[in-house]
């Protein structure tokens, strides 16, 4: 039985769990577009407006969603990251962890992904909705780095992990459409990416690469909607 | 009245343009999916068995509507090809005039998107079965190149169109969910690609990044179905 210093989860955090638990199922079983939040709440057992007070509507299920897939994978990090010093183990690692997390869920993601794709969907991973799960991702590639014994520019050192987080999106992209047995075509691009960009941050310590590493940066801020602000809101910390 | 040196467009070249414009009309109006080769027939006065004559399905009837965009594509460019040297300049009037090509289509383009996103499907631009339209398409980019005055070591000769290739393909995935007023956001990011990928090509000469320049390549090739084809096919060509 818990005692006072074990405190098990508040009851209105397992009905959330439980509604979003359900959610991602139905959600698999019938898509996304014709899962109601009516069919949620009956499923889950709670009222309709119950399931409201938790999630003001479908988007809101995939953000949770979203928020607990970066949650899961900063967790899963922390074995490879605590062990490895060397850039490409520590990002292979990292994407690798993702796969395996997210490998449930891949079904999902093939028919899910038309509602995602687009930059100015509340879904998309560059909207200003999903931001939490964003900078949560991005945390871990600022770990991947600032962890490792790759020597970074201090110029470079917040720009570097948002664009390891971009190729990080081009992955997922791959994995989306990727039918091969074990997903293992998403695997070895995985561990390609990984050496690749290794060699992109090595490369990016020559004065003369700098100004083109600012402006593949600046390109990807300018014209992907939700990423100004978490750029803005990365210095606001910083300050 | 044409003579025999003037030969107009032969009777089943006219057909064939009937039912390829016939079906981007009904596209358009009636989407991609809804659309039969049944209603394309009656709609442009021929016979199914006609309509299959020409195009064996609704596949083929996108690579015809992509080796038609290609071509006029090809059409437009000469004016700034014929007259421009300065490689970022070359390069910005490409995309542009693609983007002018492709404007009545963008609606379509934002529906269509999803059949065509997938990179095992025939409709994607990297399948095989695309390979006509993408070739037609990089050869605009190598005569960019070829026709600049910027200075290309021989053996980035002929992975940078590809390259180059690669990046307007990134235009056109930002073009299709554009919502901006005249698309003047991708008419923008053109222009910031074309400076960004001339910096890139001038960068490329320095012989400590064309490793780098290289394995991007090789990455490209080994993950997109239908590039290593298009890849062989350009050496056979070569040789």
């Amino acid at each position: 039985m818990p005692t006072e210093n074990e405190p098990r989860p508040a009851k209105s955090e397992q009905t959330r769990t439980l509604i979003l638990e359900t959610a991602m199922r139905l959600f698999q079983e019938l898509g996304y577009d014709k899962t109601t939040m009516r069919a949620i709440a009956k499923e889950a057992g709670v009222s309709v407006g119950n399931a409201y007070y938790y999630f003001a509507g479908k988007e809101h299920l995939i953000q949770g969603f979203y928020d607990r897939i970066a949650a899961e994978h900063q967790a899963a990090v922390r074995e490879v990251l605590d062990r490895e010093t060397d850039l490409e183990a520590r990002l292979a690692g990292v994407l690798r962890a993702w796969l395996d997390i997210a490998a449930p869920y891949h079904e999902f993601a093939a028919q899910f992904f038309k509602n995602a794709a687009d930059p100015e969907s509340p879904l998309s991973p560059f909207s200003p909705e999903s931001e939490h799960a964003r900078e949560a991702a991005i945390a871990v590639h600022r770990e991947v780095l600032a962890g490792s014994k790759a020597k970074v520019p201090s110029e470079l050192a917040d720009i570097l992990p948002e664009l390891m987080w971009l190729s990080q999106m081009g992955l997922v992209l791959y994995w989306v459409f990727d039918r091969s047995p074990g997903l293992e075509r998403s695997r070895r691009l995985a561990e390609r990416g990984a050496r690749l960009t290794t060699r992109g941050v090595a490369l990016a310590r020559f004065r003369v690469l700098r100004p083109l590493v600012h402006e593949v940066h600046e390109l990807f801020t300018d014209f992907l909607p939700g990423m100004a602000q978490t750029v803005t809101a990365s210095k606001r910390r910083a300050e």
